[in-house]
């Protein structure tokens, strides 16, 4: 049993703080509004996530983020990408604390990994970080469906104690040491399941999805070996696995926001409609400027970002997409 | 236009038949059954499969083999795995004509990949031969959704001949010269599909899902590579997309026939209500033998090979498949 702490209060914060309960853990968890903290102490429940879902009674949760931190062996990071930097600048870590990355996104601006933008702000070494990633569907998780995971960290020892520390009956977390991959795994995936869903949307079927996603992952993989990553990560489950539950779930928070692009709906409606972050709509402009800046071409990001940042019509790209000459197929991969 | 033949008037040749139409060549369709042959050529319809589509009235249907085939440039193979060498014994090929192969199975007893099959029976030389995979659900192909596909063959002009013969403005064909990768990606998909269906039929999520079709393509292409196929093939759209989209679809046979297996019902009361072959049925004995020989261990495969034909319960073998010890993830890949 260690002391957790979960910093941030949504989906998968939520959801992931019930995976640490079943791992054996007490574990505090941070939200920033009060009502959601009492009910969590008084009635078990997440109002704004899986109203219906018991929590476990060795969860308890503050809206003080020095109470929620204190004397925690293993800090997690439960906020959205855009928000991490400013969030972890108001706060004090504790002294040997392990933090564990969970936000897939790339910081607008600077281009930053979450794993850099905690290094930068901390000032911990890489071997006290750590980022999780994998086909990690929140709402699954909190149902205790068995989920594998990817726990990446520049040294194994610190992967391996917190896949200790969170591997539970139905949630099985494996080792990685690139870092890298494994970030720049979760935050592409998002922009390319967007185009996934925009071509749901609009009426393509399973034929025309499953060549998105295949040469979405070969997108993937050329930007994450240019900036160093390990090619071997984009077929496990951090690369290939994340993407193809993300893209294959309705539920799936970027998939549906692509949806609803396809049906003829703007950023901002869609935004206004929902509670939930879609990492990609902010972490595409950030991955272009990633590819750009690495001499990457990178053809789904760059379209989702026209339609996201530009305004175009979702049906001109996904048929610009679909429509390349034909030509001999290694030229795609 | 070409004088093109599709032998096998199943659902995939059904569809392929109507590309080959759209692609503005005369076809004529071998059906066994007179019957079929009488609708598709008074009512333009195929009453087996896709009854509410409109045929085009370029496609033409005969019950002789013979005449199906008579001048033909392009003969395209669309009968099961199981029962290609036996069709092709019968049959005299036209001196000259391209051959396609459209099934996605191993040959029992031998091994044989399809290819192989035609290679040996009609002593044709490999240029000569063409095989055709990738993500291509056959009603969507009715449907005419588009979709991308690959036409093998160790003579790239072979297949760029097939691929130029078969472009549709729905159907987008590219070229691969790795007949092996692209045989054995289609074959194995098929059973990886089952391992997934089961999963599906009992209960688990897309995580779950994921990770077995993340494992299934990395068990792919550590066989292919031992039998020599081109490593880049399976990130391709005959390997990953291929997989993704029968895994995918609710209406693929394969992964719907997993699904059945999954709720309880047996290999014969599955077999006995539906018209359809599920490939992977038969080939998974086939691949399994191929992965012994070669000394790759196949773990999906064999689960399923164990389902199948010693009517294990899919809930130990899909609990079995999931529950492997956590370990560092490259072990898997």
């Amino acid at each position: 049993m260690s002391g957790v702490a979960v910093m941030g209060s949504g989906s998968w914060g939520t959801a992931f703080a019930l995976t640490l309960c079943d791992a054996g853990n007490d574990v505090r968890l941070w939200a920033r509004r009060i009502e959601v903290c009492r009910a969590v102490n008084t009635e078990h429940r997440n109002p704004d996530y899986f109203p219906d879902l018991e929590l476990p009674p060795t969860l308890t949760a503050t809206d003080d983020p020095q109470r929620a931190m204190a004397e925690a062996d293993l800090v997690v990071l439960a906020v959205p990408s855009q928000t991490l930097r400013q969030n972890l600048t108001g706060w004090r870590l504790p002294e040997t604390a392990v933090v564990l990355s969970l936000a897939k996104g790339i910081e607008l601006g600077t281009g930053r990994r979450m794993s850099e933008v905690v290094a930068e702000v901390t000032g911990l070494p890489d071997e006290r970080i750590a980022v999780l990633t994998g086909p990690n569907l929140s709402h699954e998780i909190a149902e205790r469906q068995p989920a594998a995971s990817v726990i990446a960290s520049t040294a194994h020892e610190t992967a391996a104690l917190v896949q200790k520390i969170c591997h539970s009956p139905t949630f099985r977390p494996y080792t990685n040491t690139d870092v890298i991959g494994c970030e720049l795994g979760g935050a592409t995936k998002n922009v390319i399941a967007l185009a996934v869903g925009m071509a749901v949307g609009l009426g393509f079927g399973d034929n025309a999805t499953a060549s998105v996603i295949t040469r979405g992952l070969a997108e993937i993989s050329r930007l994450g070996r240019a900036l160093g990553a390990d090619p071997h990560t984009f077929s496990g489950l951090a690369g290939m696995g994340d993407l193809v539950a993300t893209c294959s779930s309705p539920l799936s928070r970027n998939r549906s926001f692509g949806e609803e692009l396809g049906r003829g709906r703007s950023v901002a409606e869609i935004a206004g409609s929902t509670r939930q972050v879609a990492e990609g709509v902010k972490s595409c402009t950030a991955i272009r400027a990633l590819g750009s800046a690495h001499g990457v071409e990178l053809p789904i990001v760059e379209a989702v970002v026209r339609v996201i940042e530009n305004g175009e019509p979702p049906g001109e790209m996904v048929a610009h997409l679909l429509a390349r000459a034909a030509r001999p197929e290694r030229d795609e991969t």
